[in-house]
Order: C-alpha cells, then structure tokens, then sequence
C-alpha cells in the first residue's frame, strides 16, 4: 500500500524478523496496524517480501514517520540497501499455521504439513510466540513416531545438504549434559587414523561449561570458511571445527531460540534436531551417546530406551546407519570442566601420559570401536581393541596435531586460573554422588566457557574415599567477582554426597 | 552483579519488557548473556526489580556499551528515571513455570497453581513465547472446568476489582464476530431508565470494523478518568466508556497480546477472559450473547450450548448471576457496519425512527428484557415488553442523552462517506447467506473503524427478493486508496449469497 524508506536498526532480535514503525507513521494508524501485528514488506524495486513482527517507535533517532525501521536479520534479507522504498501491508497467517492449530487440538499431521511448517519457518515466517505455539503442541506424548519422522526429513529438506561423496562418513553426537564429557576429541583422531571420513563440525556451549568448539578453540582455530574446511577434510579425513557457519537444517537453529528459553527439550524435538543436522551434514553412520544418570538429562534406563527407539525408528526410516549407546552418567567424565581444563585432559589421554583420566580414555576408545566396526573389514568386537592400538601406537595423537596444525594451532594458548581455591570434602567417607548440574553451574560461575582457562578441577570421583581435608576439586577463575560466586556457590552446595558405604551400580 | 546506566529505549513493545544491552557491553560478553534470555533488573537506590527478555544492540544511539535500555513499559516499571544505576542478572525462570511444564505434560493445575501463573505474568516476569505456550498448554481440550474457574478466579484477584455498593450491577457482553451488532447502545439507557446501575465499559474493535467504544466516539468522549466515571455513574446509573484505562484483569490484556496474533480462541480462555474481566468491572449480574451462524464464531448450536455450560458453571461458582442468550448470528445486525453508520442504526432506534433496523431493535429489546428482569421485583417473562414500553416512551432516548451530555458530547460527528459506491446483487434471486467475516473485511479495508464515516450500509437482508441492479449494500470511504482496495474486494465476493429458494431457519 503506502510507501516507506528502508532503514536499519541495529538491534539483533535473534532469529525473528522485527519491524519498526514510528507512532506518527500514517500507515501505522490509517492501516491499524498494532504492535505484535505481523507485516509484509515488499521492496519495491525487486518485488522480494519478507515477514516481520511490528514494534512500535516513539523516538526518530530510531525509527522516523516516513520510514520502515527493521532489524539486523530482516535487513539483510531484504538485500541491505538502506533508503530504498519498501510497501508495507497486513501479513496474511502463513498458510502451515492452520497444521500448527490442527495438532493444537490434537491431530496427527503429515509429511506435507511439516514440510509446510518447516518451509514458513525457514523463510522467517513465523513469528517468536507462534514457534512457541508450535513447540509446545509437539511436546511430551505429542508427537507419533512417525510425525518425528517427517519432521525431520522436513528440516533437512528445508536446508543445504553435504555430500561427501564417500559411502562411509561417519559422526558421532552426545545427547549432552555431562560435564567433561570430551571424548569426542579423541574419538577423530583415532577413527580417521584408520582412515574414515570424519568431517566433525560441533556446537559451541549454551548452557554448558564448554561445548566440543569451545574445548577445540584451547588448541586450534575453529571458525573455518566451507572451502578451507573441505580442504582439511580431504587432507586429514577429519576435522573439529565450530558448525555455525553453515545452513545446515537452519529449521533446527530457529527452533533451538525458542526451546531454549522455554527450557523445552522433548523427546520428539531432541531426535528431530540432532538427526537433522547429522544427515544435512552429510554423515551416514552415525553413533549416538545416551549418558543415564540422577543428574543427567536421561534419568533412567527406561526413558534412554524410549529414546534409543526413537532414534533408531527415525534413524532407519531415513537410512542412516545409526547405533545407540547407553553410557554412565551419573558423574563427569574426565577431571577437568572448562575449555583449558578440558583440553588438557583430551591430550593427556593422546599423548599416553600414565595421570590422563582413566574414564575419558575408556568411554572414548568404547564410542571409538563401535565407530570402526561401521568398516565392513572389521569383525564384529574387534573395534575396541583397534582403537586402543590406534591410541597406544601414538597415531592418534599425531593425526591431531596434524589436524591442529591445518586448522590452525592457537599461537596463545590460555593459562588455567590464575585465581585458585581448593575445596575440600569436610569429612570422612566415600564419595557416594557428584552433581553434574551443580559441578557445571559451579564452572559457569566461575568464568567457563567465556575465560578459557576457567572452570572445576575434580581430584576426587565416585568410589573414592576422603578425608575432611582432602580436596575434592579446584575451582579456577580469571576475575575475582566470578572467583566469588563460584566459591560462594560450592559453599552452598559441593555438589559432591559423602557418605559411608558405596555400591557401583552403572545405571 | 556489574552497574549500568539505565536509558529509555523508546520503543513500544506491546506487554512485554524488553532490555537491550550493546553488544560491546562488558557484561554481555562476562555473563555469557545470550539474546532471548531474560534478565533481571535491579534498581540500586531501592532494590526494586523487573524482569525482562534481552536484545543485543550495535548502534549507540539505541543504547551505548555502558547503558542498558529498556522499553517504555519497563522503563515506567523501574520508576521513569534515565541515568541511575542498574544491576543485571539471569534471571531465574519464574517459579510458576514449572506449573506450566506440567500442564504441557497433561496435568491438571490447582488453584495454587493458576494463582502462581497469574502473579507472574501480572508481574510481567513471563516472556511472550512462555505465554504462548502456556497458551497452547491450555488450549483445546486442554483444560478441566475446576481449571477455568481458578485461572478466572486467579486472574480477578490478580488485578484491581471495583465494588459499587450494590446489589444489583449489571452488565452485558457478547462473545463478538457479528459486525453492526450494536445492541449495547440500545440497552444501557433503557436499563439505566428503570434505574438499574449498569457501569458498560468497552473494548474499541481489534480485528473488527468497530467495537462498542469506536461507536459511542462518534457521539461523545469515550476516555473518561475513573473519578469522572464514578460521578457519571452515579448521577446517570450508566455510562458508555472506554474500558482501557483501569487496572482491571491485567492478566488478561496481557495474554490477548499473544491470543490474538496467534488466531488461539479456545473456549477455556474465552470464558476466563470475559468472566475476570466483568467481575473485576464489579458486575454481579450479566447476560452473555452467543450469537450462532455459519460465518459467526460459534458455527453450530451444539458447540454454543457447550460454550453456555461452561460460562454457568464458571460464573455461578463464583457467585455471579448469569444468563446466557443463544441468538441469530446469521448475518450482520442492523444496517450500518463501521462506527457513525452503527451509532446512526442506534439513535434511529432510539428515536422510533420508522425506518430505524426491526432485527437491531428487537435483538436489543430481547436482551434488555432478560437484563431487567434480574430484578426481583419483575415478573419472569415481563422484561421484554417493559423495555419496550421505555423505549417507545422516549425514555430511552432522553437517557442516552443524558449520558452524552455527562461523558461530553462530539462537537464534531463525522460524516459518513463522503466516497460512496453501491455494490448491485447482479442477478435476480432472493438473499440466501450473507458472509459476516467478509462484510467485517470489506469494511476495515474502506477505513473502519479509524476513519469513523467508513464503512458499509447493507439494503438487503436474508430472505430478500433482489433484482440483477438492486443495490445490496453501499461501500463509503474517506481516502480514494481505501474506496478502491473496499471496492476491489467487494468485486472479487460480495459476501452475498443469491438463491432461488429461501427458508428462514434460525440455528
């Protein structure tokens, strides 16, 4: 209808597109237009349209009468030209919305609804509260294992795809929320030491103390362009690089900005979001890890095993070659909880060195061998004990320092601490439970993953008898504030139970 | 933890409280804030706190790396003052939530529950997206009757209430999508004649081509301060205001903002809605009009009688007496659909004009019947010809006027039109249907209800015999833009369905 003049506004709405009219604005009264109201915006020379939610603007320095003020990402969709004319009118629903009412009120939806859905929501479609709309509809005992299914072919097939080219490409993915759990770093290097392709891209953390790029940043550069990735991959056959350049099943990305905050993780969604990347990137063997513990994002081997058949339903039904493991997770893996700390245990664990952590070591060389038994040549059992030459032989650590050395060694690498404080387990007895929640919140506080070198030292671990003046673990920290409240916080709570029998149970 | 300067962002973000912090800001980066997060606020003189959903900000003209800025309501919230110090932090999810994770799960929320959430989101501690999926949670089927009396119940005791010290308030609401359905106009002066204390206040249209606010504007002052409203009320037992300005059933206006642009109108929060919002205004008598049509928002009389249900049992467990009419919602109500053309339907009817709407007056006099007759001083089945016998007095009309002169009246009416185009039946044949959300469309495009003299006047009406030039109804307009895209509609579907055979079924 009326015609405005594109401006941008700086403000990063984080994956919803946010537009900004002045209250003065005659469009904004002669349309009725109100806040929250969503908006089509067409530019005029071009005929390109995008949708965006309307925020209304009191203040010209922001957004002035005569102009259509949008935010960071809407304004590069629509071709980051300041000053050009755009029209402006009432955004119809997008058409999958009526998919997202039907499963409101109960229905099961097809392949060509999710694909509706995940095309409107790849193209920024919907607004914020309708992908909580949706979310919330396919949560808990909503969704069919079919409707997982199309979900998720849905969310690769609104996104860029890899091929590699090779018939064996191979990932692996934890279902997370077990500090420490590095194993993935050494798991490369062994697997490609054998030779598979192994093109490992990873998430930086959200709410972790150190996601597997986090921890790989200690050693290397990580943020690598498409081209000089592939270019590693085909070298080295392997890399360990940050995933968050690519458009990947960017459905998944935009519907994490919204899980996240609503501290939603269903089942459905969590099996849709990770075998969605993994097939867009291109992987069709895949081991997945499944860590069951009291404090773990799986509490019980019943609900792992719901998850496992999910997993492989979907998993088969989109011919990947995928295997679930079940782990232990009743306590972290490793000793260290944060990028340097974390980074240190993986290359003592490569580098053979007799005080490398024994846990890391073993559930990297099981995850390891289940991987390498995907080799047709290898015999069925005889994974674990290839990996564990592989390691011994010391070829694995020389694969990562020739992975180091493509992407990038880091020529400063950080310090741990320098701030350190001891805590001790004020008693006598046996380590009977350590919290992985309150041992990651403690890393949190005290700087991880932003300050590198911060984080949680552990000394002692399930099983292990201490005295009132053993230290149980070293809090390490850059800055004094952060210092503070992560000491403050282990204070509170250690996150460790003492007591005077223990029984190892493996969940 | 770190301080702040705190700066107005003026931009309206529509019930939400929105914080920007600059992306080169130090606490950004320490505190790993992720946009979407929610923060809290802390004022340093007085300890006074907010919560609000975070957007990061690259332009120091919105907010400089020092500042934090926040939206217009939060920045009223923290008290109006720029440049005093604030503390941010995470913000803890409200505890509440926790109530809404179980009720996406499939529980059944308790009182203490309901009341938790209401807190809350009164408290604007809740985002967008976690009232959308509380929303959602509720939807459908989704909540138990005992769950809509204590989200009703919560969401009174949440806000202000008003108790006019007697016992016999009175108040009328229709549940809405009819357009011209004005009868409110009709039955306030005649109820307010025989004495009853009948307080209306009113939404103006949201989706709508006028609500009963936007009509009575044509008349006289609408916005009234709560002292003038009372001195009215008690000198005239009536007013016709616009409702927006107390503090009424805050909760509710809040979870409209997110109802409406997710198109979400279950019946649960639609009981919840009106009722909160009656009893808070101090009503303790009310008759609910339903209106039933193919085009209505209740289709079938089945899901009307459902509806009625679950107002009375709402409504009699909290004590207040409540009639629910199921009327004719088969096409508009009276002549005029935009605000002057709706008041001239209501001062025809109320001056005994001979050419004045028979479906607008009778629909009025059939309420306003029901209405009187919660006094216990009239006969069951009285109330019908005892408002008709004021109206015909012309004691009606004298207290509309009455109230127009008390709230101020318009110095300036709007004239209807002044562009004007008469849409014809094109073809022989009786008027078999008639589509109210098309006519509601049409009128909105020609300008309804912002340009006041906008809108659409019908000629025909169900059961009427039409010849191919018989006009069926005339399109008036302010601006040539609006006449034409009015017109434009109008030509694709009139909204009028032509047909040999007519039988008058009322649903």
């Amino acid at each position: 209808m009326g015609t405005l003049t594109l401006r941008q506004v700086a403000i990063d709405t984080y994956k919803e597109n946010v537009a900004y009219l002045h209250r003065d604005c005659k469009l904004y009264r002669s349309e009725g237009f109100q806040a929250l109201n969503k908006i089509e915006i067409q530019q005029k020379d071009n005929g390109r349209s995008i949708i965006a939610v309307l925020n209304v603007v009191d203040d010209v320095c922001i957004t002035g009468p005569d102009e259509l003020g949008v935010c960071e990402q809407a304004f590069e969709q629509l071709g980051g030209k300041a000053g050009i004319a755009v029209s402006v009118a009432h955004a119809r629903a997008p058409d999958s919305l009526k998919a997202v009412h039907r499963k409101i009120a109960g229905d099961v939806l097809d392949f060509e609804d999710y694909r509706g859905i995940a095309l409107d929501i790849a193209a920024n479609r919907y607004s914020k509260i309708e992908i909580a709309a949706f979310l919330v509809a396919c949560s808990e005992l909503g969704l069919e294992r079919d409707e997982v299914l199309y979900l998720t072919r849905a969310m690769i097939e609104t996104g860029e795809r890899l091929d590699w080219g090779e018939p064996l490409v191979v990932d692996k993915h934890c279902i997370g929320g077990i500090p420490g759990n590095r194993t993935t770093m050494v798991i490369v290097p062994i697997v490609a030491s054998h030779g598979m392709l192994m093109p490992k891209t990873s998430s930086r953390a959200i709410t972790s103390p150190a996601g597997t790029a986090d921890t790989m940043e200690v050693l290397a550069q990580v943020e690598l362009s498409p081209d000089k990735l592939h270019q590693i991959v085909r070298s080295e056959r392997a890399c360990l690089a940050w995933g968050g350049t690519a458009r990947l099943a960017p459905v998944d990305d935009i519907l994490i900005a919204v899980e996240r905050p609503l501290l939603m993780d269903s089942p459905g969604q969590l099996v849709a979001s990770i075998l969605s990347k993994k097939l867009a990137a291109g992987a069709n063997h895949l081991v997945i890890d499944i860590p069951i513990g009291a404090t773990a994002k799986v509490r019980t081997r019943n609900s792992a095993m719901i998850l496992r058949k999910l997993f492989e339903y979907v998993g088969d039904s989109l011919g990947i070659n995928l295997e679930v493991v079940l782990t232990d997770g009743r306590q972290p893996v490793g000793r260290g909880i944060g990028p340097a700390l974390e980074a240190r245990d993986v290359m003592q664990v490569l580098s053979n060195d007799p005080t490398a952590p024994v846990d890391l070591r073993e559930k990297a060389l099981q995850l390891a061998g289940r991987i390498l038994e995907f080799d047709p040549d290898i015999r069925g059992g005889q994974g674990y004990i290839m990996a564990r030459d592989i390691l011994d032989s010391g070829r694995a650590l020389a694969k990562m320092q020739a992975i180091i050395e493509a992407q990038g060694k880091n020529p400063h690498p950080p310090e741990i601490g320098p701030l350190r404080h001891d805590v001790l387990a004020g008693q006598d007895g046996i380590v009977t439970a350590i919290d992985n929640l309150q041992l990651a919140h403690i890393a949190r506080l005290a700087g991880a993953p932003m300050d590198q070198g911060a984080g949680v030292d552990l000394h002692c671990k399930l099983g292990d008898r201490v005295a009132p003046d053993t230290p149980i673990y070293t809090i390490y920290a850059a800055f004094p504030a952060d210092f503070d409240f992560a000491r403050e916080l282990a204070a509170q709570d250690t996150g460790y139970t003492i007591g005077e029998h223990y029984v190892d149970e493996r969940p």
